[in-house]
């Protein structure tokens, strides 16, 4: 069985105001959700809010404090460079932060990152490379 | 533009070994890899390997050492009880930690957690409340 990523889980510490700042950005929570964790599709992935501590728990996992860089971040691509800064504009209106403004980079495309209120990262890129199909899904070579 | 997740990125240490990791488990590296990056469809969503440091710069963020809980995870979602125990063998036997044995849990599924040889948690899962369409994805209500 080829293995498959269908959900991504962020863990938070304030579901409420992480809620509300996906629902800003555009995403529209599932109703399945409840107070302890949210869900969004997020084109046929799971993007889940669940609290920091429990995640680490229900992981069987120890957790420390809430690292600052976590090593893992999650990208969002576009169709244009147009469309990269219409999305980067979107992420700071709704409370994100921007941490490289979009611009050219070595690779040929073009790329911003914002963190979210707790500093999850999203890459927003376009790349020419690697052309996204009818369904907003990424072809790999 | 409704917000979508094309990438999941991981920020490695050793590329060679957790490369050989997931191609272990199951997954094929595509051509567009090569040294500084791998890239895997995980059925339409791509998991990257990337360096961990090169990913703080190219996020703009400084790095720390690496966090032993990131407060982040993936999921897997099976199609039965049975297909979980095979896919936390499969984790297993191709070099992965058991955090978690699988097990029956609260909200009525039955999941397990193993962790990649650097530490990144998957869940594996089988959720009878969101069923799995032919495209291997998750429906949520």
């Amino acid at each position: 069985m080829k293995p498959r990523i269908n959900f991504v889980t962020l863990g938070v510490t304030d579901m409420v105001a992480m809620r509300a700042f996906y629902e800003r950005l555009g995403l529209t929570a599932s109703s399945a959700s409840n107070p302890d964790v949210t869900f969004f599709d997020a084109n046929g992935i799971v993007l889940a809010l669940f609290g920091y501590h429990a995640l680490a728990k229900d992981a069987g996992v120890s957790a420390g404090p809430v690292p600052a860089f976590r090593g893992v971040g999650v990208a969002w691509n576009a169709g244009s460079e147009n469309e990269v800064d219409r999305i980067m504009a979107q992420a700071k209106s709704a409370g994100g932060t921007i941490k490289k403004k979009a611009e050219k980079v070595f690779w040929g495309g073009y790329s911003g990152c914002f963190a979210d209120p707790e500093g999850h990262l999203w890459e927003v890129a376009y790349n020419p490379f690697m052309p996204i199909d009818a369904e907003g899904r990424v072809q790999l070579p």
